[in-house]
């Protein structure tokens, strides 16, 4: 059901059958290392090129979705995912050895919502069985093609952030209960003018305050009917900014609710500047760390809004500025 | 509802309520220059790039839909976008001109079917007043991103295609009569192995194959259900190809109902080797000249078949071959 300007109540009653998170060590040596699947030692994970490492993490994020579920990737009806990489080849890869009928997409690093979203709205309609929705990212793929090789090792100011490098994956079903999708924001391009991509956080801010701000109205609640309220990966200096954005329009976020993503997956002494980012950011916050806390019922009511930044390394070459957007989905117990 | 593994039948009512293409100088010189809105004298279109070119179009095709429905472009609920620069900067940013809530998505050609059934798919089940769908391309830009500078001059084999200069939207609506969207097919990843891509045709030649294969098996119907059956841009090669494929599976394909979008689009005297490319390519064609044959009443019902190769400049310096995709969409009167 459409609700206000840019939200949907789903009540055909569309439930998270599994989800599955693999990451880096550097993601594994973090605070919530507990809460993912799959922990490599090495960020090449047997591969001959980073770009090749995301696909495998991807994969086995989605292989193992459906070995929880304890289906056969052949019943998988829909493979949704996006990445990073140009022309998302992680996901195109990926998709060649899911063999699903797969829809692409790109958002940047609110794909792990827009392909949530985009896999709930259909289910919403059609008697699907079961959607596979994904996403990925690596550290050293995305530098490399965004800013620096790595291996440069080039200096960063302390509004930058790191890249996480994983995968997550999350199956939806009508046919069997779970942590159930119950609504969602589908956001906006807000630009206020932002071009540095070492401050991608003040670039995404404007559009996840913007799509929090339209969810509360649109569905008439406040705050504190959620017991998480995340973004996707604005980091400490995007999410005081998002906060103070809201507060100029009246709503308040209540610091025990409101947190993001970027700065929950990295610990203080981890050196990663702002905090996390990237696709699989917010996917292995959420589908790892924030799903486990629901099945352990330390929580309910989640809402994450995964921030995106729609620039690209040609856009920022033209000086252009870095369009941002926010997709926000709730998951209830 | 769903019919057999991978398709759609549409049961809400969804119809076009408008579309609009604009094109560039060269595809204004082709036999269908009378099926576009816009054609541009200049392939700069008054921008200092070739991707602020592609934006223009794509942004002038949407505002015309727009128009053409008789809306505002406030009323439009959403907004599904892909294209093939990277990060799909041609869509995001013209969605940023829109400002409608934006879902982009990457299918490279088959970008404007992909678009076209999600749309569909999520209207089917949510009572959304207006989605509008679109692609682009820019010959420039894509030869730019994909193979060489146009400025070049490089020599091209008689495999290679065209990038179409042109975008196409469609506006989607259940309240107004119009072209109804009847049916759908999603794509699998088929790749049987081919590396080159100046030979794209042969590429995506198998995805649309199985994809037609499958579309007439799911919904229990003939190739002579259709007055036109049209891939997206497998050009003459890959056009072959699908029709022999199609033949050994004992479908045979009639030539009278059987055609391609990228043999359409440029006369003999073009020379355009195997034929057009490019996201633009189907949607020019789709949404100028099938939808004005439908709309003059020459045909009454098509199948649109968008096909995308799914490899980026990266996957195939790293010797990945290309995986091919196909999306198909029935349009009825």
């Amino acid at each position: 059901m459409v609700k206000g300007n840019q939200s949907f109540i789903f009540n055909a009653g569309i439930f998270i059958l599994s989800t599955s998170t693999v990451v880096g060590p550097f993601e594994g040596k973090g605070p919530l290392s507990g809460d993912f699947d799959i922990i490599h030692d090495d960020i090449w994970m047997n591969q001959d090129s980073f770009e090749k490492a995301e696909k495998i993490m991807l994969e086995e994020a989605a292989l193992r979705t459906i070995e929880k579920a304890g289906i056969k990737k052949e019943e998988i009806n829909l493979f949704i995912s996006g990445d990073l990489l140009s022309q998302i080849i992680s996901s195109n890869f990926a998709a060649r050895t899911i063999g699903s009928p797969y829809i692409g997409i790109y958002s940047a690093c609110s794909g792990s919502m827009e392909s949530l979203l985009l896999a709930a709205l259909i289910m919403e309609g059609n008697d699907i069985p079961y959607i596979l929705t994904g996403t990925s990212s690596h550290n050293a793929s995305a530098e490399k093609q965004f800013r620096y090789p790595t291996e440069y090792g080039s200096q960063k100011p302390p509004t930058a952030q790191w890249t996480v490098t994983g995968a997550g994956t999350c199956l939806l079903t009508k046919m069997f209960q779970g942590p159930k999708i119950t609504s969602a924001t589908i956001g906006k391009i807000v630009d206020m003018g932002v071009c540095d991509p070492f401050n991608m956080g003040s670039a995404m801010a404007p559009a996840a305050a913007d799509t929090l701000y339209t969810h509360f109205q649109d569905l008439g609640i406040t705050p504190d009917y959620y017991d998480i309220i995340a973004t996707g990966d604005l980091g400490n200096v995007g999410h005081k900014i998002c906060k103070d954005l809201l507060k100029d329009k009246g709503l308040e976020m209540p610091d025990n609710i409101f947190t993001d993503c970027g700065m929950l997956i990295y610990g203080d002494n981890q050196n990663v500047q702002a905090g996390g980012s990237g696709c699989a950011c917010s996917a292995v916050v959420t589908f790892g760390h924030f799903l486990n806390r629901m099945n352990r019922k330390e929580i309910k009511r989640i809402l994450v809004v995964a921030t995106g930044a729609l620039h690209s390394p040609l856009s920022y070459q033209q000086k252009e500025s870095i369009p941002g957007i926010a997709h926000g989905v709730a998951i209830e117990m």
